[in-house]
């Protein structure tokens, strides 16, 4: 895989709502980025003037790299953070203010929060998936009159499952698609899930979390059409559980093709795809983001979950469907694919692609 | 609740492969039952002749019935078990033979092994779901010249979800139903599942499960005609997963009806289903087969396996379906409801219904 | 056992701090209690005014008791709760002051909060282990002016060792153990500990709980002097740790005996403890305190938390200890015998005694 | 820290045992090593003849190495196995006779295997304690004839409590330790522990483990007399622990010390422990193999486990001991630290220090 072209310069970014599990991971994958220098944490005022490594309960395998253990964290403000692009790992209930806030400044806002997802004129992108949704940008800055603007990378079920559905939708069609989820712990961030709840247990409901997965996946492999994204014609009905597992969403997928195909064609399909090649060779892309195993029991969260650095999604378990025309497993990292490393991976691309203006 | 007259005399059963963790439930329930006397525990070779305290690792959360714990265990042959009843948690591996063997010496075999289940005159009954098939029994007798009989209770998850599915087929009828679900570790027996493959991890893959749950589930509604049974006509799709749950298997459904409803009618319909008349009343039979919680995030394995004893299963989460009619969850414990407890519930329906000779 | 004579009439009772774990836990031992009738329950200014079914996020295997469901939350405030008796499972930040009033206006308080617990005038009590120390309250009463008066149970961790440790000392004496407990996350409340912080890890640490259990145990196996309690001279190390279990605490023991014994006799003086005779036949008393179990590793939470309702400590592995004479594994029910239940069961002693007037 | 001087050849290794889970982490740790070559997996008859990749079940991670997955099982034989060095994870039941036959056979065995970590001629060796122990290879091969010869690593929680106690009884001396441990399933191989006997459990025993924790950590911490081992002086008492832990095991020590030390003395003698000068730059020697953790929950396995390649031992919560001198925590890794990091690391030191003839 060729490396894409190295940006002339290191750009300025910070990270919103640096010390939740999401914006833990930000701050690890974007500490020793080769592109992007990481300037400032930001959180809420209760953290804000602490050192990032007395703010933040940092709940990573690998430890807090030492660069940003003594950064202060700052307010989420554009004036606190002198970033160019900012990654934003912020609660729903401030994201959606907050992060306007930083497009009307000029910043570009890569974001893991809902709020923007399903506005019209903001792009939901997997990289490798609809890079040329980014498109929206223009709309969005049109639009809204912002000099920046906001990104959003989706839900991490809904990721996982349209990275599995994308070669699928792309050479078959896909009309209707039966999902049922196992998620990952860390799905619902820090402290999150009580351990009384969930220890030795399941929980089959994860607030909004069906309707997110149905939606969002229409958006991800819908198709541009002048300033809009005509969505995918795919209805979807989902399941979400909650188990014991702390990293990997596990996602069972029952396929519709519009072309019918047997699960030889289907695994073949899965098997050749390359994703977007717009999205080849960025820093933060797997060599594959789609690995198909020929295990029978895989893919497996504590087997599967670091593959690409935690960005490539494995899928298994391809064979016929008695309803619709094919059933498989996909499994991916929530925290990395399903989020943070989503989103760095946009901006990425939108530096590649020549979207962050080389000012 | 009437309960049930009890008949004149208590009868003698045996357990086959008493040692295992379905045998030992076999155990728990039968060793202070109102109608049964356990006379025999038998096991393999191995087992032979060691008192059952010291063949058995008991795995309960109550302690060894004292009055079994001295017994003998005796070898799986007819010969050696002096009972009228046998409840069998044999291995498939020997089942076939032995309960066989025992059959053709005029033993009643309960068993929950697979390898009789879709025989076609053999009955596998959920005893509030489909009790008339036990007219089989004549069918059997005649056919393999045997004295005795085999009735068969079904895998665990296929228990759960026919129970759940029963209502719906009885009022409305079933088309096409896709289940996924999330069992727990004991439905693998002991040592079963190692615990390196599923601490903090969950596996996609259940050996056989998904062919067994999408055909008994169609036995199991189906419905008597003249010698045989005819199966209901439901396409089922099952994605079966391995999660970190003691016991419990939890199981999303998404239904499509044969007759339109709207999930407010599919409650009621679950709610006011009381299972058959003949079941009522019996020693085993829960006060509700099917209670529907109320709560959002319900049923879980933890909170509610253990509900009637372990012989109720518990749906919730009735919603709407975007491709099919309803989704719902139902669950239910795979070691009670889903193996011993269904056995010996319907063994309590043959003598209840006289097909158990009061000689 | 003969069952203590019941009072002549049934007290009336109280629980503040009812919603959470413990305080479920006192709900469920009093909604069908034969001395006591429930008649409050009382909470935090967030809770009050509500049904105690929706303040509430029920945790109990058992479902929620349908006479208490629908009683109204209370303030924490005497003049809110008409009782006699309260249990109290306060936090520590509330439980001082309130508990104080409770006990000012009269009131007998039964608490699980650590506040009073070490004050020379109130009584740290396990029903079967130190029952003469509840003559601290007439102590208490003088000195502090109340009519009602404070009696504590213990911390979980202290309960469960002072439990195996009191027919030692009784016995033998002892001069010094060293302790090491795992800990079940149910003894740390809910939310209590994040599931992404203990699913599939140890936390060798738990705030205060180490100085908890060396001194607690001092008081508890230590006598009355006049108005006075003369601790126990046995000094103690403990560590603490936390592990992914649910409920039951289990500790190992290191301990020097005063008089030299094997582990023989000390088996036999487990053995044939049977606690103080005041205690028994108490409606929450168990048949056996202390089991010892035979099994080579046990106890176990699993397999042996439910004993005696929760109420009974097991105790096993009892063996030579290289450095001081005798090692031994316990484990009993946090929420039960180490918080709730040990309370109700002090309450019942203290109507049995007399300790509350019959007006 | 300076690289070890590379040996001129890179010497042909093999692995006995190779299909369990402490073969695969040998498999692991040599696939890519740069002063060994990996020449043979060999493993039980029912093994001998497949590939690797059909015999195993891999259970990293990371995936089974490509050089790695196509060779050839061989049987446990010398004849069999062209290599220099042998690392061992035999079954004790077999590892007696199989590396007696190799050393004999003039090869250098390494081995994680209990059968000759005590005999008097056989060095048990941590690189960073006791390297001087080597010397006993000598004694070995002349006393046996044996033109190869053994070199045993320990077992896996006496590895990680040796190390945390080295720098104290190097500085101080110890006189008395109480260690309890909380270990981890991989500890027990695989299948090992049944996932019914430890989900949501702890199980307060492991077969013969107490014994060899208090006696191998003497003679790690012993010194060279001649031609034999001078066991340390240390009484220990242990206990040990099952918990539902995937890897890394936590030990929780009261430590006696000969010339007394308050805690903050004993966290500078961790803290500024470097290990044995000749264990310093081996391939897999980790920067630090003591680090003291300045947390106050720490170390913890989910967190700790993975530092320094897992060949780091972490330490903390260093505080004083009401019966003893100081109170301290430890976790390491079993498997890489505890086990076959341990021997790859010895071999390292032999190729080093010219014990492995280079001819």
């Amino acid at each position: 895989m060729t490396p894409a072209a190295a940006p002339r310069r290191r750009r300025r970014v910070g990270v919103l709502g640096a010390t939740g599990t999401v914006g833990q991971e930000f701050v690890r994958l974007l500490a020793d980025h080769p592109w992007f220098e990481l300037v400032a944490v930001a959180a809420s005022e209760r953290s804000a003037g602490k050192p990032y490594a007395e703010a933040v309960r940092w709940l990573g395998e690998s430890a807090l790299p030492p660069s940003i253990a003594s950064k202060t964290v700052v307010a989420c403000d554009p004036a606190a953070v002198d970033a160019e692009i900012v990654f934003s790992a912020l609660d729903s209930s401030v994201a959606g203010e907050v992060e306007g806030a930083f497009a009307k400044a000029g910043r570009l806002v890569l974001t893991n929060a809902k709020n923007y997802r399903m506005e019209p004129d903001v792009p939901l992108v997997i990289a490798e998936v609809n890079p040329g949704h980014l498109r929206l940008l223009e709309v969005q800055r049109k639009k809204r009159g912002w000099k920046g603007g906001i990104v959003t990378n989706g839900n991490c079920s809904s990721i996982v499952a349209s990275l599995a559905l994308a070669p699928l939708h792309e050479r078959f069609g896909i009309d209707r698609v039966f999902i049922a989820t196992l998620q990952a712990v860390s799905g619902a961030g820090y402290p999150g899930v009580p351990s009384l709840d969930i220890l030795g247990n399941a929980i089959p409901f994860i607030k909004d979390e069906e309707d997110k997965i149905e939606t969002e996946l229409c958006k991800f492999l819908g198709t541009m059409d002048g300033d809009h994204v005509r969505f995918a014609p795919i209805v979807a009905s989902a399941h979400a559980n909650r188990v014991p597992v702390d990293r990997g969403h596990t996602i069972c997928l029952s396929v519709e093709l519009h072309t019918k195909a047997d699960p030889d064609a289907v695994r073949r399909a899965l098997e050749e795809w390359r994703g977007a090649e717009a999205a080849r060779g960025l820093p933060t892309a797997p060599e594959r983001a789609l690995v198909v195993t020929g295990e029978s029991d895989r893919p497996q969260p504590r087997r599967d979950v670091k593959l690409g650095g935690g960005m490539t999604v494995t899928v298994g378990r391809i064979r016929p469907d008695p309803l619709f025309d094919v059933r498989l497993v996909a499994m991916g990292d929530n925290v990395v694919r399903g989020a943070a490393g989503a989103s760095v991976l946009n901006a990425e691309l939108l530096v590649s692609c020549g979207l962050v203006p080389d000012t």
